[in-house]
């Protein structure tokens, strides 16, 4: 959980199936990771990759979901992902209407 | 993937980290998994464990997600949970504004 502390107001879930053959898929899902946090309104993430991959991203606010889709080297990602590594994926951008965390 | 043919209305976000003891977490997570399928409203959802667990149940309605969680059986799952389970785990009601699919 890497999480900021102000209020989460938005986010995206990402769902993926791999390919069998999904070359560089590591390397580019690490770089992205490194990149998405330097993000304006990036306010953390939560991924995990089983049988299929789910990442969640939270934002600040839309046009900072849409500031990222918009970066040139997640869109050079996104083609390889069509291309290559993913059999399929699903991407869903929600607004967080409640948020509650126990520790 | 389990996911109706519908619009998808609501997501939530369920993610957590087990204790090192998490003592009849699996069988909870199985029978929940059957419960949760058939509550009305329920639309489909995505799980997945590493270190961290990712669950996210998608909906029709809020008034399905509230229903769903009166149910006696999840109530009792997450009192465990609580209790027993989980080290951490945060909850987050969302609204889904944009979804596309790639296959």
């Amino acid at each position: 959980f890497f999480m900021s502390h102000q209020e989460i107001q938005y986010a995206v879930i990402f769902t993926s199936v791999l390919n069998e053959n999904s070359e560089g898929y590591t390397e580019a899902a690490n770089e992205m990771e490194e990149l998405v946090k330097n993000m304006p309104g990036f306010m953390g993430m939560d991924s995990s990759r089983t049988a299929i991959g789910i990442t969640v991203c939270y934002w600040d606010s839309l046009e900072a979901i849409e500031n990222w889709k918009n970066n040139q080297n997640h869109q050079t990602a996104r083609e390889n992902g069509k291309k290559v590594w993913y059999k399929m994926y699903d991407v869903k951008v929600c607004k967080v209407l409640k948020h509650y965390t126990f520790t």
